[in-house]
Protein backbone atom coordinates (compact mmCIF):
# COMPACT_ATOMS: atom_id res chain seq x y z
CA UNK A 1 0.00 0.00 0.00
CA UNK A 2 2.75 1.96 0.75
CA UNK A 3 3.89 2.33 -2.27
CA UNK A 4 0.87 2.88 -4.66
CA UNK A 5 1.08 6.01 -5.86
CA UNK A 6 -1.79 8.09 -5.54
CA UNK A 7 -4.23 9.16 -8.05
CA UNK A 8 -4.44 12.65 -9.44
CA UNK A 9 -6.52 15.06 -6.70
CA UNK A 10 -6.95 12.16 -4.28
CA UNK A 11 -4.94 13.58 -1.08
CA UNK A 12 -6.09 14.09 2.02
CA UNK A 13 -3.81 16.74 3.00
CA UNK A 14 -5.71 19.52 4.74
CA UNK A 15 -5.91 22.32 1.76
CA UNK A 16 -5.37 24.92 4.48
CA UNK A 17 -1.64 22.88 4.40
CA UNK A 18 -1.60 22.32 0.55
CA UNK A 19 -2.66 26.16 -0.37
CA UNK A 20 0.73 27.15 1.26
CA UNK A 21 3.08 24.53 -0.32
CA UNK A 22 4.99 26.02 -3.03
CA UNK A 23 6.10 22.97 -5.38
CA UNK A 24 8.56 22.58 -8.02
CA UNK A 25 7.44 21.86 -11.81
CA UNK A 26 7.21 18.36 -10.72
CA UNK A 27 4.97 18.73 -7.85
CA UNK A 28 7.53 18.27 -5.34
CA UNK A 29 8.87 20.04 -2.24
CA UNK A 30 12.51 18.89 -0.59
CA UNK A 31 12.19 17.36 2.97
CA UNK A 32 15.32 17.58 5.36
CA UNK A 33 14.96 14.94 7.94
CA UNK A 34 16.61 15.85 11.24
CA UNK A 35 17.36 13.71 14.09
CA UNK A 36 15.01 15.30 16.89
CA UNK A 37 17.78 14.84 20.03
CA UNK A 38 20.47 15.25 18.48
CA UNK A 39 20.23 18.03 15.72
CA UNK A 40 22.10 15.76 13.38
CA UNK A 41 20.78 16.37 9.71
CA UNK A 42 20.13 13.40 8.17
CA UNK A 43 19.19 13.41 4.65
CA UNK A 44 17.00 15.33 2.29
CA UNK A 45 14.14 13.88 0.11
CA UNK A 46 11.15 14.99 -1.82
CA UNK A 47 7.84 14.95 -0.66
CA UNK A 48 4.13 15.67 -2.98
CA UNK A 49 1.30 16.54 -1.19
CA UNK A 50 0.55 13.32 -0.57
CA UNK A 51 3.90 12.17 0.67
CA UNK A 52 3.54 15.13 3.31
CA UNK A 53 -0.29 13.77 3.99
CA UNK A 54 1.42 9.97 5.25
CA UNK A 55 4.22 11.84 6.98
CA UNK A 56 1.60 13.94 8.69
CA UNK A 57 -0.42 11.49 9.67
CA UNK A 58 0.83 7.99 10.00
CA UNK A 59 4.15 8.94 12.19
CA UNK A 60 6.57 7.70 9.40
CA UNK A 61 8.47 9.79 7.06
CA UNK A 62 6.97 9.40 3.72
CA UNK A 63 8.73 10.70 0.56
CA UNK A 64 7.80 10.74 -3.29
CA UNK A 65 11.16 8.57 -4.79
CA UNK A 66 11.57 10.25 -8.19
CA UNK A 67 14.03 7.33 -9.05
CA UNK A 68 11.54 4.94 -8.66
CA UNK A 69 8.62 7.35 -9.48
CA UNK A 70 6.79 5.73 -5.98
CA UNK A 71 5.66 6.49 -2.61
CA UNK A 72 9.29 5.42 0.01
CA UNK A 73 8.00 4.98 3.71
CA UNK A 74 11.54 5.39 4.71
CA UNK A 75 12.91 2.39 6.07
CA UNK A 76 10.20 0.01 4.66
CA UNK A 77 12.88 -2.50 3.32
CA UNK A 78 15.55 -1.52 5.46
CA UNK A 79 13.90 -1.22 8.68
CA UNK A 80 15.60 1.93 9.17
CA UNK A 81 12.46 4.11 9.81
CA UNK A 82 12.28 7.64 10.80
CA UNK A 83 9.54 7.81 13.54
CA UNK A 84 7.85 11.80 12.71
CA UNK A 85 8.12 14.15 15.64
CA UNK A 86 7.58 16.61 14.15
CA UNK A 87 6.72 18.93 10.65
CA UNK A 88 7.62 22.30 9.98
CA UNK A 89 7.01 24.21 7.02
CA UNK A 90 9.21 27.18 6.23
CA UNK A 91 8.32 30.77 5.92
CA UNK A 92 8.02 30.74 1.71
CA UNK A 93 6.15 26.83 1.79
CA UNK A 94 8.97 25.56 -0.47
CA UNK A 95 10.80 23.59 1.66
CA UNK A 96 9.19 21.04 4.84
CA UNK A 97 11.86 20.10 8.31
CA UNK A 98 10.58 16.72 9.52
CA UNK A 99 12.30 16.15 12.77
CA UNK A 100 11.81 12.12 13.29
CA UNK A 101 14.29 9.57 15.54
CA UNK A 102 15.69 7.42 13.08
CA UNK A 103 16.16 3.43 13.71
CA UNK A 104 19.84 3.03 12.48
CA UNK A 105 21.27 4.43 9.84
CA UNK A 106 19.70 7.14 7.56
CA UNK A 107 21.86 6.42 4.25
CA UNK A 108 21.96 3.70 2.09
CA UNK A 109 25.55 3.75 2.45
CA UNK A 110 25.36 2.55 6.03
CA UNK A 111 26.29 5.83 7.15
CA UNK A 112 24.38 7.42 10.05
CA UNK A 113 23.82 10.50 7.85
CA UNK A 114 23.76 10.68 4.08
CA UNK A 115 26.66 13.80 4.66
CA UNK A 116 29.08 12.00 6.91
CA UNK A 117 31.07 10.37 4.13
CA UNK A 118 31.07 13.89 1.98
CA UNK A 119 33.19 16.37 4.08
CA UNK A 120 33.84 19.66 1.30
CA UNK A 121 35.46 21.57 3.81
CA UNK A 122 35.97 22.15 7.85
CA UNK A 123 37.33 25.18 8.88
CA UNK A 124 39.69 25.65 11.60
CA UNK A 125 37.83 28.65 13.39
CA UNK B 1 30.72 41.74 -7.43
CA UNK B 2 28.98 39.32 -4.93
CA UNK B 3 25.60 40.00 -6.93
CA UNK B 4 27.60 39.72 -10.26
CA UNK B 5 26.45 36.59 -11.93
CA UNK B 6 29.64 34.24 -13.43
CA UNK B 7 29.73 33.63 -16.93
CA UNK B 8 29.11 30.06 -17.72
CA UNK B 9 32.74 28.13 -17.46
CA UNK B 10 34.17 30.50 -15.59
CA UNK B 11 33.49 29.15 -12.30
CA UNK B 12 36.74 27.85 -10.20
CA UNK B 13 34.92 25.22 -8.33
CA UNK B 14 37.42 22.03 -7.93
CA UNK B 15 36.70 19.86 -11.32
CA UNK B 16 36.89 16.79 -8.63
CA UNK B 17 34.36 18.68 -6.44
CA UNK B 18 31.77 19.71 -9.42
CA UNK B 19 32.11 16.08 -11.25
CA UNK B 20 30.50 14.97 -7.59
CA UNK B 21 27.06 17.37 -7.88
CA UNK B 22 23.92 16.40 -9.48
CA UNK B 23 22.28 19.35 -10.60
CA UNK B 24 18.87 20.05 -11.23
CA UNK B 25 17.41 21.21 -14.41
CA UNK B 26 18.49 24.61 -13.82
CA UNK B 27 22.18 23.91 -13.12
CA UNK B 28 21.55 23.68 -8.89
CA UNK B 29 21.17 21.87 -5.39
CA UNK B 30 19.69 22.42 -2.25
CA UNK B 31 21.85 24.02 0.09
CA UNK B 32 20.96 23.30 3.94
CA UNK B 33 22.43 25.89 6.75
CA UNK B 34 22.53 24.70 10.17
CA UNK B 35 23.92 26.48 13.04
CA UNK B 36 26.64 24.77 14.00
CA UNK B 37 27.02 24.30 17.59
CA UNK B 38 22.96 23.99 18.63
CA UNK B 39 22.36 21.97 15.16
CA UNK B 40 19.07 24.38 14.22
CA UNK B 41 18.17 24.32 10.61
CA UNK B 42 18.32 26.99 9.70
CA UNK B 43 16.90 27.75 5.87
CA UNK B 44 17.37 25.99 2.86
CA UNK B 45 18.71 27.77 -0.63
CA UNK B 46 19.96 26.64 -3.87
CA UNK B 47 23.72 26.74 -5.03
CA UNK B 48 24.98 26.77 -8.74
CA UNK B 49 28.93 25.46 -9.19
CA UNK B 50 30.21 29.13 -8.31
CA UNK B 51 28.47 29.75 -5.06
CA UNK B 52 29.74 26.58 -3.83
CA UNK B 53 32.88 27.65 -5.33
CA UNK B 54 32.12 31.12 -3.28
CA UNK B 55 30.99 29.11 0.05
CA UNK B 56 34.04 27.12 0.06
CA UNK B 57 36.59 29.65 -0.57
CA UNK B 58 35.14 33.16 1.11
CA UNK B 59 34.06 31.51 4.62
CA UNK B 60 30.86 33.33 4.23
CA UNK B 61 27.19 31.59 2.72
CA UNK B 62 26.52 32.24 -1.04
CA UNK B 63 23.62 31.21 -2.69
CA UNK B 64 22.08 31.76 -6.08
CA UNK B 65 19.01 33.77 -6.04
CA UNK B 66 16.09 32.10 -8.15
CA UNK B 67 14.13 35.23 -8.00
CA UNK B 68 16.68 37.82 -8.28
CA UNK B 69 18.83 35.27 -10.71
CA UNK B 70 22.00 36.55 -8.78
CA UNK B 71 24.22 35.64 -6.58
CA UNK B 72 22.82 36.17 -2.75
CA UNK B 73 26.05 36.45 -0.44
CA UNK B 74 23.53 35.45 2.86
CA UNK B 75 23.97 39.00 5.28
CA UNK B 76 24.48 41.79 2.59
CA UNK B 77 22.23 43.68 2.80
CA UNK B 78 20.81 42.60 6.24
CA UNK B 79 23.93 41.94 7.91
CA UNK B 80 22.80 38.68 9.26
CA UNK B 81 25.85 36.66 7.82
CA UNK B 82 26.64 33.31 7.55
CA UNK B 83 30.17 32.38 8.77
CA UNK B 84 30.89 28.93 7.44
CA UNK B 85 32.41 26.13 9.59
CA UNK B 86 31.89 22.87 7.23
CA UNK B 87 30.56 21.92 4.07
CA UNK B 88 29.51 18.38 2.93
CA UNK B 89 27.94 16.49 -0.01
CA UNK B 90 25.77 14.30 0.56
CA UNK B 91 25.58 10.57 -0.52
CA UNK B 92 24.30 10.99 -3.90
CA UNK B 93 25.62 14.60 -4.72
CA UNK B 94 22.87 16.39 -5.28
CA UNK B 95 22.34 18.11 -1.90
CA UNK B 96 24.96 20.58 0.21
CA UNK B 97 25.00 21.09 4.04
CA UNK B 98 26.80 24.04 5.37
CA UNK B 99 27.42 24.22 9.39
CA UNK B 100 27.85 27.90 9.57
CA UNK B 101 27.67 30.53 12.12
CA UNK B 102 24.52 32.62 11.94
CA UNK B 103 24.76 36.36 12.85
CA UNK B 104 21.13 37.43 14.35
CA UNK B 105 18.36 35.83 12.07
CA UNK B 106 18.42 33.69 9.36
CA UNK B 107 14.76 34.44 8.49
CA UNK B 108 13.61 37.69 6.23
CA UNK B 109 10.69 37.89 8.59
CA UNK B 110 13.18 38.33 11.73
CA UNK B 111 12.61 34.68 13.40
CA UNK B 112 15.97 32.73 14.03
CA UNK B 113 15.04 30.15 11.73
CA UNK B 114 12.85 29.80 8.58
CA UNK B 115 10.77 27.20 9.82
CA UNK B 116 10.14 28.47 13.47
CA UNK B 117 6.53 29.97 12.21
CA UNK B 118 4.89 27.19 9.78
CA UNK B 119 5.23 24.21 12.67
CA UNK B 120 2.83 21.53 11.15
CA UNK B 121 2.64 18.91 13.79
CA UNK B 122 4.44 18.67 17.12
CA UNK B 123 3.51 15.35 18.17
CA UNK B 124 3.58 14.22 21.79
CA UNK B 125 5.98 11.41 22.17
Amino acid sequence: MSSSPALPNTTALDPAVAARLKRDAHGLVPAIAQQYDTGEVLMMGWMDDEALHRTLTTGRCTYWSRSRAEYWVKGDTSGHLQLVKSVALDCDGDTVLVKVDQVGAACHTGDRTCFDAGQLLITGS
